[in-house]
């Protein structure tokens, strides 16, 4: 039961880059808004941007061994995403561990449990997404994996598929899936910044979308 | 049943300044202790402290399709307030609407749901008080009403009442009673800060309100 | 059954200042992962770290009569810890208690309810961790205690116990053990510092800590 | 602020055993999907279904004072409805009291907080549905008021609306509109009742309800 | 930190019955409204009444390994009390616990965790209380704590106290209170029984309890 | 992205049924502790105890069109299985579906939503576990689609997999794995029988488990 997943195939760093830059809500509606996270998962500080390849850890609850078992699987540009086997909010992570992965060049963690050592998290650049902040330590006792699929808040992760996560959260775009979610996300921006103008000068998303006739057709009515 | 009241008076922008200046917990005591919208309604950033008129939105869960129809009836200086028509988290609400909204004037969203891009929402400083923080888009299939009565996050709303709203939630101000609220709001806050410095002083609570007395009354032991 | 202790005894301040110094999730180590509330205790404010020593105050929901009370038992170096005596997420505390509270030398405040005027008391540097921020204001109508043992936040609490919070929550040490929990957390620290320096050149937890002889005999399988 | 308003209009009782009749399922459909309350609340026991006019109770949190106000209130087939002013889980009502409002032609409660004695409530037969079960007591200090507009687990009640019950949780309907909703209630159950047969035989709600052009329309793919 | 303490005081067994027979409703309020474990605490089924002696568990999240030691503790007339040291739902205990539990003379289960098996559970008549009903299983690796002071629901309970546990929940008494409260417990009993009976033949509480003095005195307004 | 699969293929009938009598708790371990929905899934009746192939359900918040889609697609011994795209409470599901889904051969409901006309399905005997009872009807407008992957109430479940359920709560086994799923369910049945017996006569856990020593190795003191 307890296995670790040496060979996972990551998706293309330039497509992860490009996921990165369109955000979280662009690249979840580029999909056909699928792969959100739960929206309880929320980012320990404002501002960070990153997209990576899941390394996912399946650990019991109050247990953080496997997180060290992960570690040592991580390449350049992979993301963390640990999801207890039933419900916990310890905190398995810390300012140690975060040291540990950064040398190792992950880009985050996407855990839905607790962290903890938030400020040094934060001043060291490290960004998670967290179901809670938490102090309360955990054990080193009993297996888990790392790199099977599982879900993680509501979202089926496998090793390997894209994490994109920002202030509004966390989505995951499956590996197959990547590039060509990457080019829808760039479509839909472009596309965007030409309905933000016309917005911007006043003009109604009622013309732009010529939404009156079929609010008509259902039966809105002005009083 | 899709109703959209295009006849709603405001309250005075005189007084909506002078509760929007006020802030939350004032106004909210100088009404009687009522109002207040439930605590879970957060601001997706510190330090807004705004004050408007309700253009509300009865929306079904995960639709956001009568938020464009409400954004035709906004006046300068109105807030949008969106209750789903059962509990939902999605996002509503994103940096187009806050686009559209912001050029017509509109000072800010209370949305007991979701809301995302908020990045950028907090760049453009439109503030929001929302339930949830979500990238989960929406469908536009289904009617609801604009500005008519509603109940949002707790509190019972209709359009043209004045929203209150800063760092510790939001409050509801009838319309009718907006003068006179904010009368004795100003009341308060000429009061407090006379309290205020004698407490900085070191004079304690118990003697400032005479206290003791009652304490004692009701059976209060020092030991 | 409503009483205020008088007699409370502190821990020594040097030893509460380096708790202060370890924070909250190195002391919860360093007493045997004990001793923390609840996860849903988040400060006001980021970046605070404090200790003092508990008056606690046991409330009715919906009343802070008793805060009145407890803030004439404040000492220098204090911490207010108020729990209701049934869950109450209402504002019982504000900026003009905080004014008291800090000319009476108090170093914050832990509340298993909720705190208002969030911005002034940041202003302030007032730190607050609770489970909520709610403008809804309370009465004085119904005694309670102060200095009494009570639990807040899932964790048993005596008057003078030592309160240590942060950005990671709040954890709390029993007054007789702090001195022994201090030296530990302080051993813990120089333990960690070596540790850090390892993990940044990139050598493995698995190896620093020589995990991977126990994973295997657990029958950790990699493929 | 505190007042009991003794002029409440009830709907007429044969319209209100109609709406007890046809249940909460049904009357909420027939008033066009409004008025359902909180999933959250529950009866505490299986099996009843009741209507009856409304005597609103908005109490503070832990303060029960104001039930025994409104009992004096009740005409025969009330229905006892408590809002508290800010979220409680306390046991305002039990045995005792339910006994006088019985003696009086109570038919059940409905209550947005927590209820105790709940054995013998069932053995009496006196319905509640509730946010909470819980044996925590309260006190008799602070005012509320009784029959005035209130938010009840999320639904606008005014006093002398009829509130229907049963095991799917509680729906109110205004008392203006109660006479329309049973005649819209009726019509829609005995609509039902043509279509379960035809259900009952194996015939698809896709051909009953000719859903199959427009599923295909909006795009469903069969493969 | 990990001990078992094998000498526990017990109340006198009369004492016990008494606290059953009085149920938790009244006896939390025979202690001046103390004692309640949290709301979300409920049996797993309807009409079991019980009282016994807390032999208490702290045990680490997902690991029931001290449950088996806990076992070997029971006497006569005990109750199994489990507190998980961080927020956890696992089903700890199960039908072959409750096997050895029953054949070692004890009355029930109260833990702030889940529970399994529950139709067998209700088919032997062993009671439980618990936050929740889950088949997840649980592991043996890290020790706990038997018989140690401990918070469980938000109480606080030592070995030896008496728990007390009906449909409206549980209620912990100090052991060195029990007599005591057992004594006001019936008084209070015997006082209920003839308000019933007033209040049965429709007499008020108003005015059994003399409350429209006080009533007035504060304000209350009938219009 | 809305499709309807109708090539599913089911596990064999015998090996469901060898499952559904094993029950959730002895499946779930029996396949190594995993694939338990959340236990919040709670039955809208006690005693149901069923296992089938999941014909799942991919649904929008707040509309229930594709439950009419799904029910085409049943086959005798399936049970319908819904997740909603976004967390949403909303009754979905209700008498006359159930009568439908019967008709076909439907074993029961499982659903990370709510249902309604609960009394009628408990009449029928159509058991159903879900996430909340709510009569809040939904509408008629969004596809979704059926028998694809999904994750419902945090499980990842496919068409075909197999559902049980029972009181403890619901687990999904893939349909690849069901055969020896089921045959280890049988053998730990049959392991547990004998020491059920044991245990009742009082032998101890501690020594039928050998854990002693164990235990003594690991630390734990007797005190």
């Amino acid at each position: 039961m307890a296995v670790v997943n040496q060979n996972v195939k990551r998706a293309d760093q330039d497509v992860i880059h490009r996921l990165a830059a369109a955000g979280v809500a662009t690249v979840h509606e580029a999909q056909g808004r699928t792969g959100c996270l739960a929206s309880y998962m929320r980012p320990i500080y404002s501002g960070a941007q990153v997209a990576g390849s899941a390394v996912t850890i399946s650990a019991p609850p109050g247990d953080n061994w496997m997180v060290h078992v992960a570690i040592e699987q991580l390449q350049e540009g992979d993301i963390l995403v640990l999801a207890p086997t039933s419900p916990c909010d310890n905190g398995y992570f810390g300012d140690l561990l975060a040291t540990s992965a950064m040398a190792l060049g992950c880009r985050g963690l996407v855990i839905d449990a607790g962290v903890r050592d938030v400020r040094d998290l934060t001043a060291m650049g490290f960004p998670v997404w967290s179901k809670a902040i938490s102090a309360q330590g955990t054990v080193k006792e009993t297996l888990g994996s790392v790199n099977v699929p599982m879900v993680c808040a509501g979202a089926a992760i496998e090793a390997g598929d894209v994490m994109v996560a920002d202030d509004d959260g966390v989505v995951v775009v499956k590996r197959s899936h990547a590039a060509k979610v990457a080019d829808a996300a760039d479509a839909r921006l472009a596309a965007e910044e030409a309905r933000r103008e016309r917005l911007r000068k006043g003009e109604l998303g009622l013309d732009i979308y010529a939404m009156r006739e079929r609010l008509a057709e259902k039966g809105l009515t002005y009083v």
